[in-house]
């Protein structure tokens, strides 16, 4: 039986790699993409998701878009990492698939209604949709297997020191949905710092001389430029698919249990995850939260699934 | 030509070693021991000072009190790592020692504007003494050659997640001193956590059968069971005499030069010293944030100082 | 022509006034009530609004229930003002009206769009329904001709010195509302408590010895005690009839056009409306905020659509 | 006897007038006039209290410098409302008396430890220099009989909607005296707003023909002037000296006891003197607040007081 899953993206260089990871994967079964502000205005964040789709010839799965803006902030983009269109680089075509008719809250609170409690929401961008749609619908909750996300930090964010950028584009979000009661997978940039896309990785990709393959390619080389100038990276890190990954493999990412709070005040703090990895706040724990990957698994397991692809 | 200091402490088990560090090491001349609650009461860390510099025969070094809470916030100890006393374990006799009568902030602001702006402040508590000094007489401002201090994190915390000790335990403090413009050495848990004393280090200490050694070794004994009941550790980090060590060899502790904020509200945040490593808060670089220290030459220069007691 | 307006509310027996009133007037056409928690939870205040209607003959109105916590905040009810049914004093038959299937989100974004633009939104609630739809919906904002909300104080709030109730409860929302950008008519404390229930009113609406007069003197009653109780008040505020009778009667609470900013932080002020009354912020004027009611022009006009009932 | 007073001010017009009274009404001992950053810089505040004094020939009363900034934010003064100098408006020759030698928290320290527990601090300002003395020599506390503070607001500020100049300026001073556990009287703007200086109030002063009256009277001159632009007023409320008069005849002002918590954070509240009117908050009664001042009887004993000068 596969694992049923929604992804909640921003595409996004490294969100189209969760696409094409979530969408392909034997283990799982995909059943919307639903969209969001966050590295771009979720027009384009849709339109790169319906981009994605066709080239790859994803054609079955509704897309739908959601949230134009944080639930109290405005909205914040990411033009440096990710261009003006959110995926800048490879030239897409237009794309030949559509935007489902329903909002993402709507599609994403009708399959959790109805299914048998069986989905995890993999989420790999500011987390608006799923805590307006847990706010909206508050019966979703026990329906909701899990959450599986790309986001914060243990340590050193990358938008701030404090924070890393899908929760401190959306902090209340964030702290709505670390509250919601359900198991959280955090896979944080300490995880992610570990998914380098190194030149063998690319040889991998580009040697296959697929078509999807040397996409997944041509994303990388420039997402790879944008972490040299941003962050002096010399690999740059694979950050979304590692948060679909966790749900393909558990044991990939080790974890730990503890209480995360997201702080959504403070002068310098905000969109920080609180880690309490020492046990001081005396706070419930809520969150597995991974540090360490298991590197080469990650990548044979994310190019045999992308070398699936045409 | 020695380099003058004055230690502001709260002796605490790494303070008192931080004492005999700068009492006795060739390079420096400490001009004063200022105290102030942090781990303890003032009263308690007043005595434990008096007791330290009794043990060790430090008569002519002046021991001034000066705040007994922090600038804002109601006063907070340490006793888990600390004991009631705030130095528990080795019995200690009463001092033959006595205060100075001038309050520590009155000592510190008549030294710094007797000098020829050639003191640094080493600080291994609450820096609420120097930012009092600092704002009750801005003339001192420029007479400060430079502030080299044990606090705060780039990464996690001790106390909570987000917060060292130090720094928690007086935020508002501590970021009167990180914006007073004189050049900051920040010593963090990053760098105190690698001066772990581990058996060789008490081996070192205790087969010396000397006095004041034998003395550090009972402190250290102490601290190991706190740390590994706190925290888990297998050997306790000096912290403190870390920040005197930085002015004694400044290329002991690697630095970068960055901008720190210091996090005085948030709801999980308070006394983070937020660390911007990657520069993207556009504020002016305000400390030397230290990172990476050469382990072995620290504990010869600490030892074979300690080592110079009876 | 009528004025079309959606009443969104929290019943209550300040509610139970207002949905009498804007149900009756001969100029209002009262297109739906919209019920949220508030006073009390979302299913006790839907209820009442059902057993008011019931009671009242109103049928035709369609009944929407909303969100049953604020954005942000847990819920917190007014159980010490309204009882623990939210509408406690009268003894109300069961209702024998029914809510209508849609979510009152849903709804009012319906009516919205539907719309010429040319619906007031008359809030005497938490603003949770508004701000939620708002956020949802960012096409309805141009439809939106305008709110008319009972919240907040210039001066002195109710639940604390800082705020008054309908803010305090979901100030994230008001936050969201009053930014919107659409004409905002503020009716605060300061107004409300001129219309006060004094012993002449109470005999105008019992004198006529109608079963809905005399139902809204009941609440009254009830009411007059909790504002004994509470505040010391010696007749009590009718609060929520004054933001539906600034829409029928635009001369009868004189206005001054502010900026008024929300509050949501802040140790002893959150949820306060801050009205900047002499200007000080510069930031831009985005409501009229009431002052001063033309109390008998008021009652008149109350007592009178009351007396239209059986 | 005589109630022994310290005077802690920043002259400005109103201080300069209440300085006047402090000095020259029988039932008063001015023991010092202490000075602090509020109005204009501490150097300025300094001088025109020299000014002042030399002028009305106050002579043996010590003038002594304190804060030149607040306890943690930086100094922000109000030339709009007293000119470039903090005492525009009548030029005055060169002070003839001199600067005390001390510091201002230091005479405030050694006159309250000398002292048998009689002296009433009146503070006209920001509360930086009592604030700062209280956390330096804590032993001050009980010696002090009570504190007399021109600042706060029920309602609305004056600086921002939310808060008060004095209370604005250092709001964690004033959380520190709030808090001190003394009896604290505070005369808010809702008292000083009913001592406006009308045309009346005017031709006393100026029919006197006395110097330091007519000196009064230009004073008041240009703080009409002050206040007609910035807030309309169509006469000059006479802030500072309704504090001393309130230690003068303690039945001058009504007053009621509460809590009032002072707000040092919030987006819009900082500053805030939250007062508890309701007894909502559960916080211990601290203040007394001022509410109702007796108008004639003020001016009386202020006129009165002035016309004692030359």
């Amino acid at each position: 039986m596969k694992q049923k899953i929604i992804l909640d993206c921003d595409p996004g260089h490294d969100d189209a790699l969760a696409i094409l990871l979530a969408a392909h994967h034997p283990t799982l079964e995909l059943l919307a993409i639903t969209t969001v502000a966050g590295n771009q205005s979720v027009l384009k964040t849709s339109q790169n998701a319906l981009k994605v789709c066709s080239l790859a010839n994803i054609r079955t799965v509704p897309v739908a878009m959601g949230m134009e803006r944080p639930l109290l902030r405005p909205a914040r983009f990411a033009p440096d990492i990710h261009g003006e269109s959110g995926l800048d680089g490879p030239v897409l075509p237009e794309p030949t698939v559509s935007l489902a008719s329903q909002h993402a809250v709507d599609l994403m609170i009708e399959l959790l209604l109805q299914s048998d409690g069986d989905i995890i929401l993999v989420a790999t961008a500011p987390l608006t949709n799923i805590a307006y749609a847990m706010r909206r619908e508050p019966a979703i909750l026990p329906k909701i297997r899990g959450v599986s996300l790309m986001g914060g930090a243990i340590g050193l964010g990358n938008v701030t020191p404090s924070a890393e950028f899908n929760i401190w584009a959306d902090p209340e979000a964030a702290a709505i949905v670390f509250g919601c009661g359900r198991p959280i997978t955090m896979v944080p940039l300490e995880v992610t710092h570990q998914a380098l896309a190194t030149e063998a990785i690319f040889e991998r990709l580009r040697s296959s001389q697929r078509m999807v393959a040397t996409f997944a390619a041509d994303l990388l080389t420039f997402f790879a430029e944008s972490y040299r100038t941003a962050f002096g990276f010399v690999a740059p890190p694979v950050h979304d698919p590692c948060a679909v990954a966790a749900v393909i493999d558990p044991m990939l990412i080790a974890t730990q249990l503890m209480s995360v709070c997201i702080e959504t005040s403070g002068e310098w703090s905000s969109g920080r995850t609180v880690c309490d990895v020492y046990g001081k706040l005396q706070q419930p724990a809520n969150a597995y939260v991974g540090h360490t990957l298991k590197v080469d698994r990650f990548w044979d397991l994310f190019i045999d699934t992308i070398l699936t692809y045409a």
